[in-house]
């Protein structure tokens, strides 16, 4: 098993990834392996602080454009303070969440802002994920989940069904783009087979 | 006089540049202008939100980059916000600091994130003043005024004398360096004297 891997979770909320990534992570530490499990946004005290920034109060006071930059603030933070420390201790890293979610949903809500979550990416991250599972999901039923443990957070099912298609076809088509480090999981099936599924790339 | 201009004042802490944003506002006022007065960081109600996430706590929690991204944040805000909307409606707006402090701030205690902090500007910012105002003054006398009202905000000023001459020989290249929008002032002079020169760029 190789070590210092950058591992992320991706997919519509309510489609079993946070779950998937937990199980994995576990599946990894019974292995004997180092394992940090992180999540966006948020992911070190200071991107947790972006997050409620963003997340709290009312969510439109913020244009696309000045989110995307507070977001991308708060995933420069989790990655300078709690993924490249880890990976450089050898340790491998599970994010419930990275850019691909921000590429995905800006790409859902304002696909014409897409080349600027590029560029902005480029600049001020760069790093990729080694290896990302992408929990594809009947959407109706990942909104019904969702709606079920409501955090108040995800306000993205606020937008409803119609949206979640939209999302999910967003994933899609980002695991063709990136076929080398992205998997498409099928999410539809009983916790523990998916996790046997994925414990298969430990 | 023309309209809808927008209209930069910079320079070190303590060089007297409020004072002189706020004279010329009048000024302008004064004439008949519609006019408004801003500042950063901060100038609308979301980039206020940043700064005080920025600057209220351990200001060491934050590495240059991410705290380049937050006040990107806040200055995007505070464009869309306030500025634009200001040029739009054919108003004078009036900026206690704009990007340019970004640019010399950043390149007096990282220079080497200057080409970043340029490529930013130009993905997220864009916008350029019509014409700015560089209050050269002398760095001991302006750091005296800096520390006589310490606001607790100018934490630049920690790091006394030689960073102060360090940031003034900034703005004196960023003067040259544009010379058709910045106009270097003589700010080691009565308030009034300064004062009666901008009023002549009304």
């Amino acid at each position: 098993m190789s070590t210092a891997r950058f591992i992320t979770f991706e997919g519509i909320d309510g489609s079993g990834k946070s779950t998937q990534a937990r199980r994995f992570a576990e599946a990894l530490g019974g292995r004997g392996a180092d394992v940090i499990l992180t999540r966006e946004p948020g992911g070190s005290s200071g991107a947790e602080e972006i997050r409620q920034l963003v997340l709290t109060g009312d969510p439109d006071r913020w244009s696309a454009e000045t989110e995307i930059l507070l977001f991308t603030a708060a995933r420069r933070d989790h990655l300078e303070k709690t993924i490249e420390p880890a990976l450089k201790a050898g340790k491998t890293v599970i994010s419930d969440r990275f850019a691909d979610s921000t590429r995905v949903y800006q790409g859902a809500t304002r696909g014409d802002l897409r080349a600027m979550v590029d560029r902005l990416h480029t600049l001020m991250i760069g790093r990729e994920p080694d290896l990302t599972f992408i929990i594809d999901m009947d959407p109706a039923t990942a909104l019904e989940r969702g709606l079920a443990r409501n955090s108040g957070e995800d306000r993205f099912e606020d937008f409803g069904l119609a949206f979640q298609e939209t999302l999910r076809h967003g994933f899609l088509a980002l695991a063709k783009a990136h076929p080398n480090r992205c998997v498409l999981i099928d999410g539809n099936r009983p916790v523990d087979q998916i996790a046997s599924e994925i414990a298969a790339y430990a």
